[in-house]
C-alpha cells in the first residue's frame, strides 16, 4: 500500500509493478490527481503551459491498464494501525470510514507550503501553490479581474519562479524576503548576481524584510504590511516562504521523526517501523557532500527514492546514496544552479577545511557571436582538492556546467579531475579551456601553491597594496577603492613602483590577467595573491559602494 | 624555443612563462599570425563571425608585452640538428636563414587538409581551409562572383560545418562522402538521425562515392566528377576530406613516428629525444577508453598537452592523461556529440565485452513546451557495467549530457552512476529522470537481468514473434514488417495470443512501454527481450525500409 500518489508514491507503485506481476498493489491519493506536474505548476499560472491536462502526467485509469493499480483518488489515509498492519482510510467523496491491511506501506505525503498564522492571511487574493486545483484557483482570480500588481512572498526557487510568471502575464511584481538575499540557498555573493537581474524585472525588492499582515485596501485589493514598516498594494498575494514536510500520519504512528522535521529514514528508505518505507518531501535525506541530514524537496531524489523502496520491498540491495543538492532555476532569462555544498552550508557544519575559486568566462568563445558570461564559484576540500560544490549564474549553458560538476562531486573528483576534463568544444558550444576547466585550473593552481588567493571580505584591509593590472580605460570604469593600476603589459617595467614590504593584491577584470601578474610578481620576488574572479567578483561582495572611477593614481 | 604559435605551442609558451619569469622563449611560426580561432574559420567563411579580427585570439604584440616572449611570425623551422640542439629557421619576408639554439624544443606543427592529386585539383575555385589567409581566400572568391552551387567533399566534421555555413550564406551544397554515412566517427545508426537533417537541407547527398577529378565547366564553373559517375556542377568546391599531421620536420630529425602517422610522445608529450616534445594535431595520443593511439585534432586536447610539455620542461611532474574523443558539432540546427569509444571503434580495436542501448527522450518534460528529442546511444562493459562511450543527436541540451557522460568515462564510471546521477531539473531544463538518467537505468536493468536485450540488425530473424505494444493508431503509422500490435494496456488480458515456443521481441515508440511489456511477459513465463529505442531505433538502422502501414493483425 502507497499513501500518495506524485512523484514518490507513483515511482514506486509502477516499479513495483515492474518487478512484481502478482502483488495486490494500492495507491491512495488523497487528492483528485495521481502523478501530476508539481514542478509545472508555476507556468500553468504564468499560462506558459497553456493547458491543464498537460499537468496531468499519468492518470488513474492508465495505472489500471497498465500497471494493474489499484489507485483510490480522493482517498485519504487517517492513521496507521501498526499492530494490525492496517491503515484507517477515509473515502472523501462518500465520508466513508475503512481499513486497509498491508504487507508493506510507503508513504509519500509530501510537503505543504508554510503558511503562517498571519493577520489577514485568510482574506481572498492570497495563494500557495501546492496542487492542480491551487493553480486553477490562481488562474481563475486573474481571469476574473484585473491583476496588476501582484506581491511574492519569499525570494526562494518557487517565489521567483511565480514571480517570473507573474511578470509573464504582465504584472508588476513586489518580492519580500526575510533574509538578505534572494535565493537564500546560495551564497550572498553568488545571489548577487540573481539580485541584478531580478531588480531589473521586478517592480520592487524587498530583502531582509518580513510580511507582518495582509489588509484589504480601500480599492478592493490587498495591503500587503511588512515589518520594517513598508506598505504595498496587491491584486493579488502568492505566498512561497518553503514548505513543510507532512508527518501527521507518521507522528501519530509513532515513526522517527529527524532532528529537521522530515520522517528519519535509513539507507533502504525504510522508517522505524520494519515494514513501513517513506520516500519523496517528507523525509530527511543524507547530503554526502555537507554530512548531515536535510529537507531537500525536489522531484529528481523522490523519484529515486521510490524506486529504491519498491526494490527493497521486493527484496532487492538497493540503497539510496543520499543527496547533493543539484538544482536548477530559471527566470527572467538567467539560469542559476547548485550542487554540492555552499560555503554557507560548510560553515553551519562546522566545516573550515574548504576554499573557493570564482571565474566568469563566456559560454563559448568570445569570438563567436552571442557569448553570454557564466558567473561560476567552486568550492573544494584545501587538503585534497576534493570537489565539494559549485554554484553558477548565467543566461546560457549554466545548468550543463553544474550537471557535469555534478557527476564529478557523485564520482569523488577532485579539481585537478575538472582541470583534465575533456569536454565539448565547438566555437557556438564552449572553449577549448571550458568553463569547468577553468575553475578546476584555478583551484588546482592554488592547491599547489602556483598563487595564493586573498580574501575578497578584507579587499580594504590597511596593510595590503591593491593592485588593478587592466588597462587604463577598464580602471577608469571603476575599481577598487584605493586600488593602484599598472596595466599587465608594463607591469615588468614598473617593478619599482611596487612594495616589499606588503602584500600585493592583484585583481583585473575576471581574473586572468592578474592570475599573470602574480606569477610574475612572485618571481620577482613579490608577494603577490590574487583575488579570484576580478572586478566581477568584487562587484558580487561590495554591491553597495560607489566604484572609485577616479583617474588612475599611476598616471 | 616552439615551433608553432597556434593552439599547442601558444598554450605552451604562455605557460611556461607562467612557471619560469626568467626563462628566454622563442615562438616560431610560419604563417602570419599567432594563436588564431581556427575553429572559428568555418564561421568566417559563412559570416556568421564578421570581422575577421575577431579571429586573432592574440597577437604577437600581446605575447611580448604580457608574456615577454619572443614571437616570430612568418619564421619556418627547416631542420633540427639534434646533436647542436639548434633549428635551422628561414624568415620567409627576408628569405633569411638562421640557426637557434634550445635548451627545450617544442613542436606544434598541426595537420594539414587532406589534398589528394586528383585531375583538376588545382583548379581556381577549389579550397582547403585551415588558416585565415585560407578563409579570407574563399569569401574573396564568394564575394567576387555569384556563388549558388557549392560541392564539399567530406562528410566529416568540417565537412558539415562548411555545409552549414555555405547554406547560410543562401548557397546550394551537395556533400560527397566516400563513406556509407554522413560523420563517419559515428556508429552508422546513429549517423542516420544526421543523414535525415543534412538531407533537407543540402540540395543533394552523395555517400558512398568519391571524387573522381574536377573540370572546368563550359558555363564557367566547376563540374565534380564521382567514381560512380556522377556529376556536380559547382561555383565552389570545398575539400575537407581530413588533416594529416605535419611530421615532415620530426621525420627528417629522425623523431619516432607512430603507426597512424603521428609523432609519437610518452605521457610527458616527450618525444623520442629527451629535450624534444610535441603536442597538438600532429601527435599521436593515447586514447583511454578504445585502449590505442589514434589522431584527435582537436583544440582542447592541444591546449592541455602544451600546458603539460611547459610543465614538464619546468622540471614538474605533469602527465597528459590520454584522451577520450569527446567530440561535438553542429549544423542545420542540429547538435552532435560523442565521447569514448563507438562500436565500431571497439570492434576495430577487438573488443566484445560490450554492449549498448538506446534511449530518446525529450531534451526536457514533455509538458513544457518545446521538448525536442534527444536521440542516444550508450555503450557500457558487459562484464561489469564500466561506461565506454555515448553517442548523442538533437536539437537541444546535447552537448550537456555527453559533457556529463565525458566526465563520467573520465572518473571509471558505471551505468549504475548514471541512473543515480542528480541533475538538474526544472521543467525547461530537463526531466526528473533525465535522458542520462534514463540510457543508465536500461542499461542498468539489462545487466541486473531484468530485461535482455534484442538485436535489432536481427530483427526480422524467421524464428521470432516480433511484438509492438504501442496504440493501435501508432503501429497504423508504421511499424516493423511482420509485427503484431496488442497495446500495452491490453496485453495483461490477450497474454493467449502469445506464443511460449518462440522468442517475443518487443518494442514501442522510444522502449519504455516495450519495457513495461518485457518485464510483464516474463513474469508471465514468455521468453521476451526488449528492441531497446522502439521504432526510433528501428527507422535508424533501416531507413531504407517501406513501414508496415498495414491495419493491425491483431485487430
Amino acid at each position: 500500500m502507497i499513501v500518495g500518489g506524485v512523484a514518490g508514491g507513483a515511482s514506486c507503485a509502477a516499479r513495483l509493478r515492474r518487478l512484481d506481476e502478482h502483488a495486490r498493489i494500492v495507491l491512495l491519493e488523497r487528492g483528485p490527481y495521481v502523478s501530476f506536474a508539481n514542478c509545472g505548476l508555476p507556468y500553468y499560472v504564468g499560462n506558459v503551459i497553456q493547458d491543464e491536462a498537460k499537468l496531468l502526467v499519468s492518470t488513474p485509469q492508465l495505472f489500471r491498464d497498465r500497471f494493474n493499480i489499484d489507485v483510490r483518488i480522493l482517498n485519504e489515509a487517517l492513521s496507521i494501525d501498526r499492530d494490525a498492519a492496517e491503515v484507517l482510510v477515509k473515502d472523501l467523496e462518500t465520508g466513508r470510514e475503512y481499513r486497509e491491511r498491508f504487507d508493506a506501506l510507503v508513504l509519500s505525503p509530501g510537503a505543504a507550503p508554510v503558511c503562517p498564522p498571519l493577520p489577514g492571511i485568510g482574506l481572498p487574493g492570497i495563494f500557495t501553490l501546492r496542487t492542480v486545483p491551487d493553480s486553477r484557483e490562481i488562474r481563475q482570480w486573474m481571469d476574473a479581474r484585473e491583476v496588476r500588481r501582484a506581491v511574492v512572498v519569499g525570494g526562494g526557487f518557487i517565489g521567483l519562479e511565480m514571480a517570473e510568471n507573474l511578470f509573464h502575464r504582465g504584472v508588476d511584481v513586489t518580492i519580500v524576503e526575510m533574509s538578505d538575499q534572494l535565493m537564500p540557498p546560495l551564497d550572498a555573493e553568488m545571489a548577487e548576481f540573481v539580485r541584478r537581474r531580478v531588480a531589473t524585472h521586478a517592480s520592487h525588492l524587498q530583502l531582509g524584510d518580513a510580511v507582518a499582515g495582509f489588509e484589504q485596501a480601500a480599492s478592493g485589493g490587498l495591503v500587503v504590511r511588512t515589518r520594517r514598516g513598508a506598505e504595498f498594494e496587491a491584486d493579488i498575494v502568492i505566498l512561497s516562504i518553503g514548505v513543510r514536510p507532512e508527518t501527521g500520519l507518521a507522528r501519530s504512528a509513532g515513526l522517527e521523526i529527524g532532528k529537521r522535521g522530515g520522517i528519519r529514514v535509513d539507507e533502504q528508505m525504510r522508517t522505524s517501523d520494519p515494514r513501513i518505507w517513506a520516500v519523496g518531501d517528507a523525509v530527511e535525506v543524507w547530503n554526502t557532500v555537507a554530512g548531515q541530514w536535510e529537507m531537500l524537496p525536489l522531484a529528481g531524489p523522490a523519484n529515486r527514492q521510490g524506486r529504491i523502496a519498491a526494490d527493497v520491498i521486493c527484496g532487492r540491495q538497493a540503497r539510496f546514496r543520499g543527496v547533493q543538492g543539484t538544482a536548477v532555476c530559471g527566470f527572467f532569462g538567467l539560469t542559476v544552479a547548485l550542487t554540492g555544498a555552499t560555503e554557507k552550508a560548510l560553515r553551519r557544519a562546522g566545516v573550515s577545511d574548504f576554499e573557493a575559486v570564482y571565474v566568469h568566462p563566456g559560454h563559448h568563445v568570445s569570438y563567436y557571436p552571442g557569448a553570454r558570461p557564466i558567473h561560476m564559484k567552486l568550492i573544494y576540500r584545501k587538503s585534497d582538492g576534493r570537489i565539494l560544490g559549485a554554484q553558477a549564474v548565467g543566461e546560457q549553458g549554466v545548468e550543463r556546467r553544474i550537471d557535469l560538476i555534478s557527476m564529478a562531486i557523485q564520482m569523488g573528483a577532485a579539481v585537478y579531475d575538472l582541470e583534465e576534463a575533456e569536454l565539448c568544444y565547438a566555437p557556438q558550444y564552449g572553449a577549448a579551456k571550458d568553463a569547468v576547466n577553468m575553475a578546476g585550473m584555478l583551484a588546482a593552481n592554488v592547491l599547489r601553491g602556483d598563487v595564493a588567493l586573498a580574501p575578497w571580505d578584507d579587499v580594504h584591509a590597511e596593510d595590503v597594496f591593491c593592485l588593478d593590472v587592466r588597462e587604463k580605460a577598464e580602471f577608469r570604469g571603476g575599481s577598487v577603492v584605493g586600488a593602484v593600476n599598472i596595466p599587465l603589459g608594463q607591469l615588468r617595467g614598473r617593478l619599482q613602483e611596487l612594495p616589499c614590504d606588503r602584500e600585493i593584491w592583484v585583481k583585473c577584470h575576471v581574473g586572468q590577467r592578474a592570475y599573470y601578474a602574480c606569477r610574475l610578481l612572485s618571481q620577482h620576488g613579490f608577494r603577490a595573491k590574487l583575488l579570484p574572479g576580478g572586478y566581477q567578483t568584487y562587484r558580487a561582495f561590495h554591491p553597495e559602494e560607489r566604484p572609485q572611477t577616479s583617474a588612475s593614481r599611476a598616471d
